[in-house]
């Protein structure tokens, strides 16, 4: 689907020719009604951080083909359609730093059955976009989370929306929940999952976690059993397989404010393990807020690891552990003049519990819940967080899990916020840990 | 694609038990982030116009079948899935009437990750919405243009969506425009047409007027030749035939302020009623304020009409010409403080000059841009309009066509709510003239 916005939110970035960067790029959709012939675009106006580059410089790049304003007027056959973005091309030594940009733009189309005088309507729209930098040559991988777009997903977005949107940022990783996207779970269709091949080969996109739980009170009456609970984990170890994800992150049901995992997960668990090893898929408990580190839940599952001695079982690191400020605006569960529920305080879980149980850490959900035009998250300290995985020299993926209010396209936007100040935050860091050898005079 | 709110705009409807109406029902989307078993549902609080339904009494249909809350709870294998609705069935001997309803819901689902005393999340949403009687057994036919749906199409509707929402709302024809809707325009693949008819027979829509465009000003420097404003005309009528339409209304060029079109048409329109009539497809020229049907510009059809004695030619006419108070809200060319652009000014052409024409016109855009919660139009005077049809027995289409505001999902909404009104006319026109004969006593 396209945005709302004419602006798009995918298409923001800097282009090269060759190494220079010569300038910026961004899509917009058609402001009309109708498709148009390209003979009858006037050009469009662009200000970018309060320059103006006026409406004949600009290229279009029109159903892959690339025009200047004087080509598109003499051109025939060359249409903008409506279901279709054109590519505007502005020229800028040096393009755009990282980061938020201010965009206006006005187009201007001829509708020749207008009368004449006002035939040539201008479309004005605005947005802030960023731009994302390419991920270093660090340990750290970026991914997305498809949790990232609940509300969106099935509303604006389509799964291959949510590929587009990942790999546009020059993120590589995919992590699902699978009971929110693959229709007809736990029944999926041979082509729907084709397809899902196919999406990753065109987006380059690699699977990472599979989001799974284990409802224990699925019936008000009984728990589950452990072999109850373990069917289910295999019905998902096995959907995982078979889309190509190399963890699954099962939520057990909890029977405590800590989160107490309900008493079946350990023999569940172990039930699995043999097949999780056949089928080489790592199980991740998620270690989430209000439960800390340092907390018998997490010791539960580190005491699993060393009693087993298993290679696929290991903690999942969801970063709003390490909040340092509450959440406070629209986010579910919270209500205004009422005790705040306790996963959105700040646990403020300190860095060297997490050097602690790093070793065995599989995988980090980058959770986080706004971060704001100057690239400042609210709530979570990413500074901190990125330098103590560079120095440890953790090798894994990052996984955005925005978590925010749930507007419409925000959750977009934002994952593209966290990956350029994360990236940024990584680069600076590994400058720093390897300054350039000075070279002799 | 699903509607972002919970409660959906499509399925709002009364049900009935043989002749009896039973009760109302409507479409909720899961509002949770994954999909859910459905023995984790613990029923739905429904407060319609007020009036509480508690939760245990509504049933809910899931996946084509039909469960109590007692059967849900103890279902198996039963699931909520995130990208399908739940239908809530709420009885109600007699059912809502027709018009608008505050539609209150509070959907509980139990989520076992979360702590036992907080699993049970309960969802909030409320809407109105809008019950469309059946159309009656008279003459007029109704249908919806997709321009109604401008700016949701291809953002948060597919063209399928288009499809369910005008059969949900008990309308039976469908007017498009072909550089709008037709991916590929002009070139449109078989598999695209060939899924356009199933559509047509899965949802039991009549294809009715196709929207055309001959850009005679194209390229700046040179207006079209007749020659090939006909080629452009061609294009269409062979599409609109390929798709089933039964006429197109072809929007010239225009030369002034009162619309004039571009002095090629007549010749341009002779060069294609050979075709036209062997495709047997009506050409319409639009008749559109700021001109009236009593001007020069009118006349010029009628005039080719008479001249040519030809059957495919004939009048559309868009309502915006009946307008009894301007359009002073965020329409696009309304601009605060400035003057208002002539086509949004009230026109006001009066019956008599409708009746004048009627044997002329073929096909009625039913232009609007705000009805209101008591479906009061505030601009179009439908009762006037209905009883002049309906007194002078005119047979054809009123194909809806909403030009108000461009928010997000509103036209879906205010084409329900010009249904409800048109019909209602209709209906009370009908058996004003047709009082029913007294009975002896």
């Amino acid at each position: 689907m396209l945005d709302r916005d004419i602006i798009q939110g995918r298409g923001f970035r800097n282009v090269a020719d060759g190494s220079a960067i010569t300038g910026f790029q961004f899509d917009l959709r058609n402001p009309n009604y109708r498709g148009t012939s390209a003979s009858l675009l006037e050009g469009v106006d662009v200000i970018i951080d309060g320059e103006l580059i006026p409406k004949h410089v600009p290229l279009w790049s029109l159903q892959g083909k690339t025009y200047t304003l004087d080509e598109l007027r003499s051109s025939t056959g060359v249409r903008w359609q409506l279901d279709e973005t054109a590519t505007i091309t502005v020229p800028k030594p040096g393009g755009l730093s990282a980061g938020l940009h201010d965009l206006e733009v006005t187009a201007y189309l001829r509708r020749p059955y207008f009368p004449p005088h006002i035939s040539t309507s201008p479309f004005s729209a605005s947005a802030k976009g960023v731009i994302v930098p390419s991920s270093g040559q660090g340990k750290l991988r970026y991914g997305v989370s498809t949790y990232s777009y609940s509300g969106d997903i099935y509303t604006s977005m389509t799964m291959e929306d949510a590929f587009a949107d990942i790999a546009d940022m020059g993120a590589t990783g995919i992590e699902i929940l699978g009971e929110a996207n693959l229709p007809g779970y736990p029944d999926v269709t041979s082509d729907w999952v084709d397809n899902w091949h196919r999406l990753l080969d065109r987006y380059g996109l690699t699977p990472t976690n599979y989001g799974a739980w284990v409802d224990t009170e699925m019936w008000k009456t009984r728990s589950l059993s452990a072999a109850e609970a373990a069917a289910q984990l295999e019905v998902d170890l096995k959907m995982a397989k078979r889309l190509g994800f190399t963890s699954i992150r099962p939520k057990f049901g909890v029977t405590s404010w800590d989160l107490d995992p309900h008493p079946v997960w350990s023999e569940a668990v172990q039930r699995s393990l043999d097949l999780a090893q056949e089928l080489d898929i790592v199980i991740c408990p998620e270690i989430h807020a209000p439960t800390p580190i340092n907390h018998p839940v997490t010791q539960g599952y580190l005491d699993f690891i060393e009693e087993t001695g298993t290679k696929h079982f290991k903690l999942l690191i969801d970063t709003g552990i390490f909040q340092t400020a509450p959440v406070d605006d629209g986010h579910e569960g919270f209500e205004e003049g009422k005790k705040r529920p306790a996963h959105l305080e700040a646990l403020a879980v300190p860095m060297t519990d997490l050097v602690a149980v790093l070793p065995h850490v599989h995988f980090i959900q980058s959770k986080f819940f706004e971060i704001d035009d100057q690239l400042n998250d609210l709530h979570i300290p990413w500074q901190e967080i990125i330098s103590t995985l560079v120095d440890t020299g953790w090798e894994g993926w990052l996984s955005s899990e925005y978590e925010g209010r749930r507007e419409p396209y925000r959750g977009r936007d934002q994952v593209r916020r966290q990956h350029a100040l994360l990236r940024q935050l990584e680069m600076a860091k590994t400058k720093a840990s390897n300054p350039p050898v000075p070279q002799q005079q």
